[in-house]
């Protein structure tokens, strides 16, 4: 198997586990030398810590695996285009490729609203390829808010509908 | 004493630590409702972690004091212009109000290279303000590379002069 399909389908599996635990269904892992150092789901919720996203939880564990603050030669793979927040993370880490499966049209910062990974004035530019697994990962997310607004219209829910 | 002084002064205590420690020396604190609710400095090589900016783990802390990854009505002080990452989280997070003392022109994100705290693409934006004992800051920021070049340069740690 295509070894980029293989670590696109690892960082599914990732957004799988957040989609059973009710988190927005993102996932990301760290390869280095052939070997995943960093995997994880977003946990915003559970964790309820806005910086929880799966990109950035999977940084933090490849540098500890790595015992260094930079990432040189890693590349992440992740369900959904990066945010600001995780793209100005991946600057800061060296991460040298970023292969993601589905733009994300309202934040999106490597390229639909702004582009962090590749910035003119920054000093480290991330190699970025994108599309691959992008229906399967976009399929989990529409089905996420789906689900979601269900349960918030059931009644059960109703004080939160405007949250 | 004026109250931003007051907060933007424990920023720079926080800053003052880091420097201790060799770090570059940028601090940061959360305000919620008169409160300190979030402290911290940058510690990027203590942790060994590229997302541990001061804005990140003073994000973090005020998240888990408050329970809620949304930190409404809060407001973040820190020695430094934010760059995309923390930029980045400051949106996640709603944060109201950003004061912050000096520019960084190579990668701040809240006017410098880029506008993050305020896109008209996202769905949040947070009021800024800046200036507030920038000097103070600035000094730390200089003092601390004057220091970390002659350290370097000085034959005991030649092996990271390329570092």
């Amino acid at each position: 198997m295509n070894r980029d399909v293989f670590y696109m389908g690892e960082a599914l599996k990732e957004a799988k586990r957040a989609f059973t635990k009710d988190e927005v269904p993102v996932g990301a892992v760290i390869v280095h030398r052939g070997t995943i150092i960093g995997r994880a789901y977003n946990q915003i919720e559970t964790l309820r810590d806005p910086t929880a996203h799966a990109e950035m939880i999977a940084i933090t564990q490849a540098a500890a695996h790595l015992r260094n603050e930079r990432l040189i030669g890693c590349s992440l793979y992740v369900t959904i285009e990066p945010c600001s927040m995780c793209a100005g993370a991946m600057v800061l880490a060296r991460i040298k490729d970023l292969v993601y499966a589905a733009d994300d049209l309202k934040t999106g910062a490597c390229g639909s609203i702004v582009n962090i990974v590749n910035h003119n004035k920054l000093n480290h530019k991330v190699k970025v390829r994108k599309g691959l697994l992008r229906q399967e990962a976009s399929l989990l997310i529409e089905e996420f808010f789906k689900r979601r607004r269900r349960t918030r219209y059931s009644g059960r829910n109703l004080d939160q509908v405007s949250g």
